[in-house]
């Protein structure tokens, strides 16, 4: 499976473990949206009480109706949150009011059922644009779902969640603290319609230690995480990530931060593996830049464009294209002092091309399912990440033939 | 052939006529970057006398040598240009001081064979990045195309600048003015790396009627033509479109303007419609923006989502697809008041979806090779169209295997 094993973050052991913090139980069913009836379309997180949550919405114009519900539903709960439901298969989105009642009524339904208020119910849906939601469906599925919740269940709702995914996405890293260590844990789904500013995309974020700003804390988290992956460009109206932390223990942000942060790259890596068509994960390296939001745009615009990644499916060490696409991106730096590279080898330096590189630029590409590329643009000391994938025949064929 | 046929410009009426405007010669040749014999690889456009012309270049930070030479070369004549030389198969990009040294000795060398300054003549590049220019190859061949420019040579021009392109490109407009009709022809290349602010592409755009202010009609036609043109939103760091007029027959700016508007935008079509991998040629049509800016801007977006143009490749009328694009380009239009369109099948009107007209929207992405798809924004009178292909597994592949 891609993104198993252990993966350092700075300091932070980020593992696949799915065990869920203390607290919180989940579940998955399938209720009928999919059609085959052994995949999975709905899936619950609960929590033992309403806890603080914190969440950052797609800033696409065309919202799914979940997305202005769940923002109503934090600001009527100061932030309170009981529990969280998701569809897959369905995006209610496009809908119009038809599609907001809808998301009410599902909501309400669920909160009758734990005995909460429905505004500490958020209920999310991701699937096709445009086709109404079959709300009975849902509803129907309720009872079964609230009895399913376990607190080994994070593999079936991360599971049910998903959609072009070929897997589920579940990273868990250890808070150190003091008195007692603690557990943040990612869920994520997402193949397409990736990219930053949120895509067809969820994150999930629970943590058993408690945040004293949530929602300051979960804006630095995605500005390091979601907001450096890209699949395709494609922004969706549905994208939510969500940070829930039980308000039990006490706070201790500065063990919280790293562990989420670690927690959310993990997440990105795992997507842009699995973005749709995908055989490479890229990691695109900008150095040399003179802001970390340069180096992130730098970044961005060689992850997004389609000539690099056709390279990256075609194991072609290409470094011209990495060149010409940092040339788009609107910053100035002096191409003659900037430096390429693929893997550990160099194909771009003071001013030239270095061909005498290029056979160990293509093993690497060749051998390795985790790529890196990077530019250094000799302007000043900031870097990033981006995390995107290659562009491949199937990418396009999934896509051709999502709805027919 | 694509873009074959007569295509109504507003009144201008365009085809693709392969006869140069008086005073105009061309030639093309394989002069040995290709490796096979029979793909020419270095034409020749030659005017009479050096005639006024005007140039707008990438925006691109990384620049083919040609670039700055081609400036260099426009600011020392005056703008005066008696011969346009283009090679295919190499960009001399990416190649340093050398790269640059080079363009300079291939300009003299056929300066001092036509007589003429070495500033009258522009040599541009188009192929591969990095590569070292192979100059005796391009020296030595410059006899046999001085001697083979003829009057009908256009197409053999045409044809030697194409390095992806499936066909040559030309287009032809009559001028209609006063003491005698004019003729507007463009010659253009590219099929990827194709985008807004210039791709691999050059459009060469000739006219046997003088413009009083050749460049400030230039930038109106690139505004209303080749930057409206999107294959896979990478721009090329060699791209040029060149407007060149012959100094005879006096100024008829009136008639001049909308005839090589006509012919820069069929060109746009041609190459569109040619796009790497390209099964259908796409116009996307923004209708009720605030300004032409903003309606080119929202094309644009909708032009480049990999999505929309996957759908239009499985013959989906995935209306979705072009309001979410829409919905990231930043500009807040009401969606509730939009309304999406393929063909003349309205699918999102009145704030929900419109599944009764799909099947009429499938048909037209089925039975035409040239689709329409578009959106009204209900913010204002503005409107722009712009030009896109399909996205296929074809591109995936030209783009893979291009080097390798």
């Amino acid at each position: 499976m891609a993104g198993a094993g252990r993966h350092d973050h700075g300091a932070v052991n980020v593992t696949n473990d799915p065990v869920l913090p203390r607290g919180f139980r989940a579940a998955g069913v399938h209720c009928g949206i999919r059609p085959r009836g052994d995949r999975l379309d709905l899936g619950l997180l609960l929590a033992d009480e309403a806890w603080p949550a914190a969440a950052v919405f797609t800033r696409n114009r065309l919202l799914g109706a979940h997305v202005p519900v769940c923002r109503d539903h934090l600001r009527r709960s100061g932030g309170r949150v009981r529990a969280v439901l998701v569809n897959a298969g369905n995006a209610n989105c496009a809908t119009g009011e038809q599609g907001v009642a809808d998301a009410h009524r599902v909501a309400a339904a669920l909160a009758g059922r734990l005995g909460c208020a429905t505004e500490e119910v958020l209920f999310l849906s991701t699937g096709v644009i445009g086709a109404p939601l079959p709300v009975p469906r849902i509803v129907e599925a309720l009872p079964a779902l609230a009895e399913a919740v376990a607190v080994d269940g994070v593999k079936t709702f991360a599971r049910a969640i998903t959609t072009t995914d070929t897997h589920e996405k579940i990273a868990t890293a250890i808070i150190d603290r003091a008195g007692g260590a603690g557990r943040a844990v990612g869920i994520a789904k997402g193949a397409g319609m990736i990219h930053p500013d949120m895509a067809t995309m969820f994150g999930f974020l629970l943590a058993d230690v408690a945040a004293t700003a949530p929602a300051e804390l979960l804006c630095g988290v995605v500005d390091r995480s979601f907001h450096r992956l890209t699949v395709d460009g494609d922004t969706s109206p549905n994208d939510t990530v969500l940070l829930w932390t039980a308000a039990t223990g006490g706070a201790a942000d500065e063990a919280l931060a790293p562990a989420v942060i670690g927690v959310a790259q993990q997440l990105c890596r795992m997507i842009a593996r699995d973005g749709e068509g995908a055989t490479r994960l890229v990691t695109v390296q900008v150095r040399g830049a003179e802001s970390e939001a340069e180096a992130t745009h730098v970044g961005r615009v060689i992850a997004t464009s389609p000539l690099t990644k056709t390279a990256i499916a075609g194991r072609d060490p290409n470094w011209g294209r990495i060149l010409a696409a940092a040339g788009r991106a609107g910053v100035p730096f002096d191409v003659a002092r900037s430096r390429v590279w693929i893997g550990d080898a160099v194909l771009f330096a003071d001013g030239r091309p270095h061909p005498e590189h290029e056979s160990s630029a293509h093993r690497h590409l060749s051998a390795e399912t985790e790529v890196t590329l990077g530019i250094d643009l000799a302007r000043g000391p900031a870097t990033a990440d981006v995390w995107t994938c290659d562009l491949t025949g199937d990418y396009v064929r999934i896509n051709a033939d999502y709805r027919t």
